[in-house]
């Protein structure tokens, strides 16, 4: 029996939910797309890449911000459809410059709050393409 | 503008993926689907339910297993489109009887590896039905 990359379940788009998470501290830091190429280049380099659904292309995490993801640990679960991958990150993970891409929290009042200090000027990142 | 749970963006199925967290320790426990009636009895109930594909029906988790997650905080992401939950786990989050479902990691020669122990019997949890 197989027990390889090739026991995950890609979904009828040929996708799979990759949630990364920091290695160091535990938080989750977003949650994104890879097909089977993604997945594979992301083993084999050790940088974490993408499947961008909105911009249909790859991807690799860091490729225009120079905050990438390096590989940790790549973890499956009982029903082999997302893949968990813990990383160090460098910089931060989210592109409006929070350290985690879940920087708001539902209130009881049922609102979102930002409950994170954003650490980075998206504009500086990204104003450097 | 609305600040709500209106603002997740679901899928075309309605669907938007929950990341389980467990709270105390950082642990990925699982990831499953939850539709806007699960998110809000989730919310309003202050455990997670879900919406399951393969059996198209509503779920609390720990419905059979008594395995409940009580729900300590509720966050999205940047895009809204997927929900970290974080919990208290009672019990264990897989239905194979780990602690959390991701219990498999890639080896470098390519193989997936069980690297948690099995903390329940599954037959003799769902053995009770």
């Amino acid at each position: 029996m197989s027990n390889d990359l090739s026991i995950l379940k890609y979904d009828e788009k040929g996708l799979i939910p990759a949630v990364i998470q920091d290695a160091e501290t535990g938080a989750v830091l977003m949650v994104a797309y890879m097909n089977e190429t993604s997945l594979a280049e992301t083993v084999k380099t050790g940088k974490t890449h993408f499947w961008s659904r909105s911009r249909q292309k790859y991807w690799m995490k860091g490729e225009s911000s120079g905050h990438t993801q390096d590989v940790q640990g790549v973890y499956t679960d009982c029903d082999a459809d997302p893949v968990l991958i813990k990383v160090k990150q460098h910089g931060v993970a989210c592109h409006e410059g929070y350290r985690s891409c879940f920087f708001r929290q539902l209130e009881p009042a049922g609102e979102w709050k930002v409950i994170a200090k954003q650490e980075v000027d998206p504009e500086k990142v990204y104003g450097k393409k």
